[in-house]
């Protein structure tokens, strides 16, 4: 008697996500086709829409997997002992690295407005995406926090979170503009910020 | 003898878009009907195909206008007489008045991206709204380098080029998260840049 055993794909999701990325990368959105993955992924057409609806989706998850892997190395990097600022300078160079090395997959706006919205193919809401880019600035904050934390004075929480925000923002400004001077451009953001944190700190 | 006058419609671009404005406000990108446009314009459908080759165009030339006019309006702010850093604030605080006004049309980053670097919609080189974009952070430059002009020491003139740039990211970013509080947040966009300019200025 011949028993049937299910295929068991753990990492099939994974295998779909790494040839979704090249093909994004390579060929674009508009250009790159489902049937081409499923051929390179050696599965049927039909198991890529059982793990996700559409192209779209499946654009969104890349781009998903992109950002939860950045934010992954950045909180790595938060946790270890040294000097704050220097902390802030590593976090935002590896923000630089991971954004500009992904840049060719499509415009880092585009990224980040569809993580920060939604809008960008009309999806449903996909309030994971939004909490992503949240939880980067959030980590940026953290360190803004411990440097402010180390002077007299003081500077609110939200106006601490609100930084975090703009670090991201720039940053991913100066990953767009040129990728070339991006990693000179970084000291001048880590410097806007803490100029103004110790010069809040000292005045108040 | 009958005389066939042509028929002159000088400002038939601008009636569409202002049509065509108000519908994607209302409906979103997918929604907008162009049949719908043309019949509201009170002209044939193929007339709006003479003058925008399709929705994505009719699309990005709303966005152009849009900003165009911002453009318009905080370079006459710069031209005021005034204090340079007055003149910041009422430049950053127009900004934020004409993106939260315009924040329905679409998501904001998705404009921005559009304008970067075109890759919305595929769409052919349109070098035009790039230029805008970097016209719009070069007026906030101009009052910048004012500011650092008034104080002993002095930065570098395309550090300044880049603090452009950064304001108007983060003019971007703070629309986006929350309207209400954006205004509120000009101050610290202000604060920060100033901040770091006199500090600069002083330590040079």
């Amino acid at each position: 008697m011949e028993i049937i055993v299910p295929k068991i794909l753990p990492d099939i999701q994974n295998r779909i996500l790494a040839i979704a990325e090249n093909h994004f990368k390579d060929f674009g959105f508009e250009k790159t086709d489902m049937r081409q993955i499923a051929t390179e992924a050696e599965i049927a057409i039909g198991t890529i829409y059982i793990h996700f609806q559409n192209k779209e989706e499946l654009y969104l998850q890349v781009i998903e997997r992109h950002w939860r892997n950045t934010l992954e190395k950045i909180e790595a990097i938060s946790k270890q002992e040294a000097d704050e600022k220097q902390l802030l300078s590593l976090i935002l160079q590896q923000l630089v690295q991971d954004m500009t090395d992904r840049k060719s997959v499509n415009s880092l706006w585009m990224e980040v407005g569809a993580i920060h919205h939604q809008k960008g193919f009309d999806l449903a809401e996909n309030k994971h995406f939004s909490i992503k880019h949240d939880q980067i600035s959030q980590t940026i904050s953290k360190i803004l926090k411990k440097i402010a934390g180390n002077k007299p004075g003081c500077i609110q929480p939200d106006v601490l979170d609100q930084l975090g925000n703009f670090a991201f923002v720039m940053v991913v400004d100066v990953c767009m503009l040129d990728p070339v001077t991006a990693a000179s451009r970084i000291d001048l953001i880590a410097d806007l910020l803490i100029t103004f944190i110790e010069k809040s700190g000292s005045s108040q």
